[in-house]
Formats: C-alpha cells, structure tokens, sequence
C-alpha cells in the first residue's frame, strides 16, 4: 500500500493471530482486528481489500457494502452464481460505492496495449481469441490441496482468459461452450473430478469465438499468454513469458529463462490495478470493470466446468 | 523431379493441354498424354505423382495399383470415408507397391527435429498439440470458389493438424471431436456452410488432446504452428512464421516479414517428402506414413465437420 | 521518493523557481532552497541527490561531503580527469559517507542477472564485451544544443557502455582504446566536434576486450544493449528493445514496438538504484559501485575522445 | 552439381587418389585427372570450381583463363595483394570469361533480402556496418593446424565481412583500419601470431565505418550475423543463428538450437551461387561479383592483420 498514492494501510483484519503479526511487524499496520465486523466499524477506513478464501467473498462484500465501505476483492467472485448476483443486487443499492474484482490482467502494461490498439482498429475487427494460464509444475501439489474449493481448473485458472476474451472482444454475449481436459500428472485430482490441463472452445454471439487452455503442469515456468485476432491483423501478449531482458547462448541454444509464476508476471500489474481503484475510489469515477463483468467470467466458468463433466456443449 | 535422386520424369498427363504444353516446355518431359490409362500403359512407368482433384484421387490410386504403379497423391486422399477404405483394400492386395499421401509437413527439417526429440523423450510423454493452419487472407478469395469441392475448412486446412497431431502423439485412437467456426470476411462461404476460421477440440484416448484452428484470413502471412506439450516439457513448431533471417528496425518497431503462403514455407519438405517416397520405392523399405494415416485424418475431418454443422460432440 | 522505502523528501534546492514550484506542488516537498549551502545547513538532512549539470558535480560532491551528507549525484561524475581526483580524495577524508554515482544500467534487473550468472560461472571467463547506446532519432535535436557541455558522445552515451565493460569483465585495467565516428544526419555537431554515430575499441589487460557503440540516429526507439562473451558462453541484455510484452502480427510482419528512450527502459532501474543507496547510507553497507569505478569510466570516455579527434590510438 | 540447372560434371582433378576414388563413386564424375593441366585440356570442359589452398588459387585461375575456361573458386581470392592484381590484369585480357570468387554470403537469401531493400531506401542512406562471423568452438582445434596458411583471423573469417560490408554500404574506398584480438582459449595460436577472438573498426570514405568481430570460440554454435544501419533504420541479418523453426520450452527456459557450422546455415547458398555462375556464364551476363571485390577484400584483410600486429591504425 505504501506503493499506491493516495491510499494508507490503516488496519489489517485476519482471524489468523500469525497473519496479524506479520501485518503488524512487516507492514507496520497500527490497528488489527480478528474479526471483520470489528474492523468494518474501525473509524476513518474508506475501503476494504479482500484477499480471503472465496466462499466468503459473497458474504462479505456484501458485509463491507452495507458497512459503506469502497471493496477490492480478489478474483473470483464466487464459484456461485446466484451468490454473484445476490452481490449485484447489493452494490445496485450503493451506487456511490465502488466494487471491483481483481482481474489483475486487464492492469497489465501489455494488455491495456493490446486494448487500446484494438480500440483504435489497429486489427480491424477482433472476432478470435486464444488465451491460456498455464503454471509452472509444482512438484508439492500446492494446488491438489486447494482444488477442493478452487472450482477446478476452469474457475481458478480460465476465468482470467474469459474475462480477458470478453473486454478484447468488446463484451460480447456467450451461447455455447465446450470443454475437455486430461489429469497427465495429477491423477489425485480424480477424486475432486478436477483435471492438470483443459481446453475449451467458448462460442459467442455474431461468430466470436474464445479458445482457451489452462495448465498446472508447464516444465519451462509460468506461461499466460493471449492471442486476439481481427479481420485485420493478430495481437499476441506473453509469446514468450521471459523472465526478463538477458538472452544467454550456450550449449543449451539461444534461450531465456522464465517467469516461475503469475507473481513475478503481473507484479506490476498488482500495482497498477489496486492504484486504479483507489483512483477510482478518489475520483468517485466508475469503474470500467464491473461486477457484471466478474459475474459473467464465473456463469462462463461454471459451464465449462459442467461440459468438462458432461462431455457436451453446454448453452448459456 | 529433376532435384530428386533417383527419380526420372518420363511422362505427363493431363486433359488440358495448356499444362501438357507447360510440362513438355518448362520440365521437358519427353512423353504427354491426354489420357490416364494411356499414361499407365507407358513402358518403363515406375511410379504415378497424383496432383489431381481430390474427387479423383481414389480410382486413380486404385488404377495405378492395378496397373502395377506405385503412387503418390497429394493430401488428402478423399473426402469420402468409404473411398479410403476402398483404397486402403486394393493397396493391400499390392504389398509390393508403395502408396504415400503428401502430408507434407511430416517431412519439413523442423518437424522432424521436433518428432526425434519426442521419441528421445526430450518431453517426457506427450498429452497435448496445439495446430494451427492459417491462410493469409487473399482478397481474391480464390479457395471461395473451390470451397463445393475442398470439404470445408477442416477437410482441407486441418487435415494436416490432425496429421501431425496422430504422428506427435504416438497415434492414439480418437475418441470424440467438437467443432465451432465463423465467418469473419468471407460471407459467401454460407452458401458451402463453409466458415473462414474454425477451430476443433479433439480427444484421444488415454487422455490426449488436440486443439486445431484454420483460418483464410490471416493478414501477416501464412502461419503454420504446432505445439506439442509433454509432461517434461513442450516443443513448438514454426511461432513466428518468418520468411527468412532478416529483421528489420524503423518506425514500425523491430519486426520480420512473413512466409506468404505453404509454398514458401514447406518448399524445402515438398523435396525431401518426394525424396523419401523415390528412396522408399527404389529400396522397397516401408513408408512411416501409412494410407491408414491418411484415412484417419479424413475420418477426423469428417467429423470435425459434422460438429460443425450439428452444434454437437461427434464420437468417433 | 515516496517510492523508495527508509527515505524521506525533506527539502528541494534550485536556482529556478519554476523547479521550486514544481517541487512544492507536484512533489510536495515541505522545505525549499534557492541556494545549495543553505540546502546543506537543513536541520535533519541526510544525503542529498544532485541533479545538476556534470560542471558542477565536482564541487557540490566536495562541498555536501564537507557538511558531513551523503551524496547521489548524476553520472558522469565529471568531464575532467582532475576534478574526479579531488572529490575522491575529499570522499576519503570521509570514509562514514556515502557517494553514488548514479550508473544506473548497473541495477537493471537483467544487467543484475547478467552479472550474478557471471559471478556463478556461467559463461566460464568473460573477456569480450560488446556494448552500445543508441537514443532514437530526436527531429529537435535537443542533444544538440546539450552537445557543447556533454563531453560528446563518448562521455555522455558510452561512458555508460564503459563502467558495464569494466563491471561484467571484472575490473581490467584498460591499456588502449580506439575510436572513430561519424555524423550521419547531425552535421551541425561538427562546430562541437563531435560525432551522432560513434564506434570505439578498448582493450583491457589479459587480453580482454570491449567494443562500443553509441548512436543519436536510431528510427526504432533507443536501443540500449550489452553482450558479454566468455569461453563457455555469452550473455546478451537487450537484443530487442521491446517496449512491452505485445507483438502484432500484421501487414508489416510480426514486430513489437520499442521503448522512446532510456527513461522507459531504465524506469525499475531508477528506483532499484536509489533504493541501494538509501539502502546503504542506513546499513552503513559499502556501495559495490565506487567513486574509482566513475573516475575510470570518465578517464575512458575522455580516451576515447582524444582518440576520435586524433584518428590514433591512446594509451592509457 | 546434379542440383544446378544448366551443369553438367564432367571431369575431377586432385592429386590425391582418395579424392578422385570419393568423385567416381559418390558423384559418379565420368573423367578422372591427377594433373589440372590435363584437366584443362579435357574437350568439353567449359567451366572450373577450384576447391583449393588458397596459395594455389592465383596460378591456377591464370591457367585457366589461358586455357579460355570460366572460372569458380573458393574465397579468398589470394592472401597476397600482389597476386590478386596478376590474376584481375589476366582475368581483364578475357572479357569474354567469368572469374567469380566464392563470397557466398551475398547469395544467401536473407542477405540478398537485406541488399535489395536498401537498394530500394528501406533504411535511408546505409552508413554502419557490424558484422561478425563466428565459428563453434572446436576442441580438436582444426583450425589451429590451418593457421599456419589461412592468413589469421582476420582474412579467413573477416573477409566474408569486409566483403559483406562493401556491398551493403555501396562500395565506399576504405580509408582507415584499427584491429586488436586476443587468445581466449587457443594459446598455441601464438606461433602463427593469430587470434581466436578479433575485432575491427573499418573507415570508409565519407564517414561510412564497418566493425567487425571474428571468434572461433563459440559455445552455442556458429553465429554470423550482419546489422546495416541507415539513417531511416537498421537491417539485421541473423540475429539468432536458429537451427530451424523448432523452439524448446523446458527446464532451460525457451530456446533454440543453433546451426552448429557455416555448412548449415549456408547450404542453400552455396547453391544459389553456384546456379548464378553457371548462369552468368550461359548468358554472357556480367556477375555483380568482381574479382576488384576480392582484391579489395583481401586488401583490407591484410590491413587489420598489420593493425593486429603493430597496435596501430593502417591507412589504406
């Protein structure tokens, strides 16, 4: 927070006494609380950040809103639809406040290029997408554990490339989706019927069509890229998902080395987007993401995941 | 013919005899005819190079074996499943006589190191291929007018990404295939319920996947790529279709021009598949690519096509 | 400032007052200075940052040190071979206090990565250096106008491409250099008797060797980029001076767009430097980066320079 | 040759038997010479390719144009200043025969690419040349036991550059040359008073400048590249000496192979210059390629030798 002008870090909240001493002693945040409803009446907090396991995001949006307070919450939503809406419906009550979901991506220096050009027809007009998350192989399964309430691969990894088909194809309605994936590492993941890697084709309306490949499994490290074609020319995000500027040959090739995961990737995106919000919050200006854009990712998840399951199309 | 080693061209054949003319005074073949069977009767015929209609490719196969011929047909075989059994029976029957199919690619330098790699297991095992056939848009939509007898999009452009994708994987059994395509510029492919870009998810057994997307409407060139991702690593095949080692830096940014069709881009393979086949013939050593190849990739591409008029998942 | 953590803007000093203004309101700075002893008798000052022009370095580095502060100033730390001597000498009457010179390209996280895979032998032993910077074209000319008190083009541009030589090859003691230049497009640099274009060759002892290159002429952006050879290996920082991590694909090839200037380029590298600084004045940590390193990069440059004018080689 | 339209190999010659037994059986050549006098005499001979040590290239090129045949022969022309006039004065009292030297980098289809697009003011007015040539490390050291004879670093590697150079700036008078070098790993090469690392700075009339660098201690392959800069932007030609189009995503991050000698990456070269030999000759149509180029070559070459040797800068 010391980062984003603007904005002061003034107290932290986590049911969890070791998270509150590593915010009091890290981040030098002078109020603590362990419960929430405790910090949503703390004097003088204009807004909350919810970095919190995504069942409670629903609840406690909805909490935060009704406290009058400006929310950041992480993405997803929610893994439920009719939670999504229920947050909707509460934030329809607060227009003056401000709630965003962090789809981090759409803060990326590279993707808001990609937008703007699009913007200005520099490819005609966009009708194709291609877009992947694909996370480097974590040989401790970190995710394994987490696939129980993650939603699965669709929910936790493809929202991102839903959301981003969406805003580069200019919001287009969704009609069909289809979706497959195989367990080539994980075969833990059966019991959760969760997948390491899935494809999936999203059809929308007037012949635009999203392609989209999520991985927990990629050797090389990190690798999200985006590909949006128009009638007039393609644009690509992260061909290649290099560490950074130095090319080394050796007797290897010519190579570079690789972001290891979307930290390192999108730090600068992290900034970008919560100095937005605060922006936003500031300038009392609306926010171009929308709740309805953080709805619609999850009802596009949640068909996937229900084709990956069924083996059929699924229509929204 | 006159770059392959061991190979002499001895006849032509043609109906039109604009092409015979060209044959007799650009390749100097010394022998024309109008007439096929003529053609096979010719004394001291080796083998037959089909580059005919698609329509006609199986009883011209069917003949040449007849006659004692061995034959190579450019891809693909037919768009009709019985038609490449039909083949496939007669070929039996002549196990002394080569028949090859171009599926060109197989044969570029580049697909072939990616092919040894796998099988040095440079990857671990393989699970995943991304293929992608793309045409540069040509505004004068020339394949429009050949889209009543090319199959459509998948039988004609994919054909090969379903190849390819069979060999990288290790030919596994295909399963089931979902297809969606638009029509991006080309409206006046409607009428063939043809599309301009189409892409096609296709599940093997064991788990295997492969993702395929065609398109006539690329604007930088023509772009052929393949991915193949293993559980130890991934290979990518041609990720920026480069036309050569130039690069250029002016106010454009730092770019490279493009290979603008197939024939730029496999020149190198046509020889080396026309090599291979010659060396196969003359050292009666089996061909790797089998008609069984080439009947399956028409068998996916039939259903590719199928999903995509139904709306729905076609087993396989 | 506010970005860097440990260091607060205390005070602001500028003979200019729009520069005090702009300090005042965009920078917020509370207490401010139109004369430098003044700035120097703040109560509570630590270190200053000079930005000043490079005649006045020498004498405001003496003069900060004589008030007992720390010192960040702007490279190169001078034109003249004597006056790096004297703040030298000053610095070591002062051995509790810092003094940077602000070599930025040192803390770019990929030059960073460079050095550390060096250090860990990565290319074996490094004895060749190619290193250049070339600023894209500027129709006005600005650097032009600059040109009489820049020290010419090896001073101001390749002064950078010397300290990065000395730094990656490990300090060799440089034996000769020779260079050559030409004017391009700036012909009116000619009356300052320098050059837009300059190439020079310095050699070290034990055989090791640099090239550099520094260019005023570049259309594509600035292109700033150092090779570093050894005899297992070579390292490459910025072989394309990708301005983000887009790449368009259209009817100009497959490009990316370049970064304007080395303020886009050095942006991370900026904050990573001064955050060292302030990081070593509270650690009372020894900077790697010495007042010996910018005297020897200011004794190349003007070697360099001598060598330009005389068409010979100098001895060093 | 079976692959150069309009050439027929009628004849070998070599002293050595192991030679002439390889051309019988590999290349089936029909007529067989120990002696090149003989050789010359053959009837029907219209055309030598002299694939010989560079000391026997002036008299045998002179031999041949006495015996009224055109002449191919590997580059350089001659170590020696002195012979390569002798052989252009020979050479001027046949017009009606060709003499080509064996720069085949100018056949190569990128650099061909590259003369054709400053021929048409693709980057302003060319005015700066880097090229390197870069052979693998060999620990076998062949090229050690070649050094005695090949002239050094700088005329066995170089002249490709220094030919290339010319070219590409429009075949300025060269003015000036600087070269320095050091052994990185070969110390044996002391004796022949080589190099395995060499770099140069060329000055052209009107303030053109070429630097080169030569190595033969690559770790990743061999790395010939070539950047012309212009006024309006920058061609470069290999920046990555790929092997193919094959890219590598694994434990080493993303890479490419290399081409492993100049075999590989010039195969295709070596046959277009040949065919534009064989055709210059068949159409009494005069070559680009004069023999004033290889003397000026060579020139040059022995030029950065002497700078090599005596520290100092040689006028030319």
């Amino acid at each position: 927070m010391s980062r984003v002008p603007g904005a002061t870090l003034v107290a932290a909240c986590s049911p969890l006494s070791s998270e509150l001493e590593w915010a009091r002693d890290t981040l030098q945040v002078p109020h603590l609380y362990e419960d929430y409803t405790a910090l949503l009446a703390h004097d003088g907090l204009d807004a909350v950040f919810l970095v919190t396991p995504t069942s409670l995001h629903p609840q406690q949006i909805i909490q935060a809103l009704q406290a009058g307070k400006h929310v950041f919450c992480e993405k997803p939503l929610s893994l439920d639809l009719e939670d999504c809406r229920r947050v909707s419906a509460e934030a329809a009550r607060h227009p003056q406040l401000q709630v965003m979901i962090g789809f981090v991506r759409r803060f990326d220096a590279s993707y808001q290029d990609a937008y703007r050009k699009i913007q200005h027809g520099a490819i005609g007009s966009p009708f194709m997408v291609y877009s992947q998350t694909c996370d480097q192989y974590d040989p401790d399964g970190f995710f394994v554990k987490f696939a129980a309430t993650s939603g699965g691969i669709f929910l936790d990894c493809s929202v991102h490339d839903i959301d981003l088909a969406r805003w580069l194809l200019g919001n287009p309605q969704p009609v069909r989706v289809y979706a497959s994936g195989t367990r080539a590492i994980h075969q833990d993941l059966a019991q959760f019927q969760d997948v390491d890697n899935g494809v999936a084709i999203c059809e929308f309306e007037n012949g635009k069509i999203a392609t989209f490949y999520a991985s927990r499994t990629m050797t090389h490290g990190h690798d999200t890229m985006t590909e949006i074609t128009g009638t007039a020319g393609r644009l690509t995000v992260g061909s290649n998902p290099r560490k950074n500027r130095l090319e080394i040959a050796d007797a290897h090739g010519v190579r570079n080395e690789c972001v290891p995961s979307f930290f390192e990737r999108f730090e600068d995106a992290f900034l970008t987007e919560v100095s937005a919000f605060v922006e936003a919050v500031r300038q009392r200006r609306k926010l171009e993401l929308t709740l309805a854009d953080a709805t619609e990712a999850t009802r596009i998840g949640i068909a996937l995941r229900e084709s990956l399951l069924s083996k059929q199309p699924v229509l929204l």
